[in-house]
């Protein structure tokens, strides 16, 4: 899609989020996207879908808490503090623009695991600005046509990971980031048994791939 | 497989168990299987697998914190509460026999999983005696070929949850069993950001195949 198309798609995130948080009974606003079959897409067309929750969901909630409890140690946010990591190593960063970062992060999940985050600390999507949008597009399109070259259009999903809303303030150590995890491994009894991952592939060997894929 | 073979293989779990919690420098010991590619076999031939770990799974743990939890309001075992519940109700069996149950249990992640619990409060697998061998190679056997009977062979893993090993005393709490998951549907997008789970199949309708096919 040309870089206009997408940013139309990442506003529409924005507007049908802010819309969906202005009803008091949700607390948890859910963007995600399912690219083919095997990692759940069931529209042949690309989509993406919005689920809008009571509740925190259990994954979210976790994240926040973690960031809170990292907070409270250190007084400062650990996204912020992984960017900067990140950033000085090199190692694992995939791409970045005046407003993001892309990296495979340290001890990813999935091999190719990769994450795009803002470089100013900002918990919400909500308040993303015409400069944070344009340059969103521009690294998630970048990276999904890494992605694409080096695993040859895998099926993937990516999901938005954006504060919770009506909820407790989580401003000061909450960082939202999009996670992006391409269906190259299968889920069985190891993972479901403990929540573990086999994850084969080091997240520095995924990062050169992807920083030194031609586009 | 004749039922002596299917103890035998029940049989070597306890043993490997037994033999690993020797080591103390373990916590858990995870013994599962992967039936068919979609749920993640590598190997052609049927196989069970035992990953010994030095600490205890994020999944094993939260069970074991909520069977304490719920001991600690209740002062009794969440899963004898549920054994007696749904012979009770008995719209979620699938068999029973004098030493276990089977059961779709009540708010499954998917559709057709199906829990083996033994009876009798037991928190760990190693304590097993010549009758409760038998009885879940019974029931194992028997639940298995209703899902392959009523889901035409499906692709499965199925997990053992035990007590940990070497940690705090879980006896009087934790209650070990087997949780078989059919692979029917696919983990997406919802799934990984919720930690949530879409199951179109209300447990009912799932025993009451299970119940009624023809073995």
């Amino acid at each position: 899609m040309p870089i206009e198309a997408v940013e139309d798609v990442l506003w529409a995130y924005r507007d049908r989020i802010r819309d969906l948080a202005g009803d008091k009974r949700f607390r948890y606003i859910l963007v995600f996207k399912n690219q083919g079959q095997a990692a759940g897409a069931t529209v042949e067309h690309s989509h993406s879908q919005i689920i809008a929750l009571p509740i925190v969901p259990k994954r979210a909630k976790e994240e926040v808490e973690g960031a809170k409890k990292y907070y409270d140690y250190k007084e400062r946010c650990a996204f912020c503090d992984i960017i900067q990591q990140e950033i000085n190593q090199g190692v694992r960063m995939v791409s970045e623009n005046h407003e993001f970062i892309a990296i495979c992060p340290y001890a990813p999940r999935f091999p190719f695991e990769t994450w795009i985050l803002p470089k100013r600390h900002t918990h919400d999507y909500q308040v993303n600005s015409k400069n944070m949008i344009e340059g969103l597009a521009l690294i998630l399109s970048d990276t999904l046509k890494r992605l694409n070259r080096v695993l040859d259009t895998p099926p993937y999903n990516f999901i938005l990971h954006t504060a919770p809303v009506n909820y407790l303030d989580t401003s000061r150590y909450y960082h939202w980031h999009m996670e992006i995890i391409p269906k190259l491994t299968r889920v069985a009894g190891f993972e479901w048994g403990s929540g573990f991952y086999i994850n084969p592939t080091p997240p520095e060997e995924s990062a050169k791939f992807l920083r030194e894929a031609k586009i």
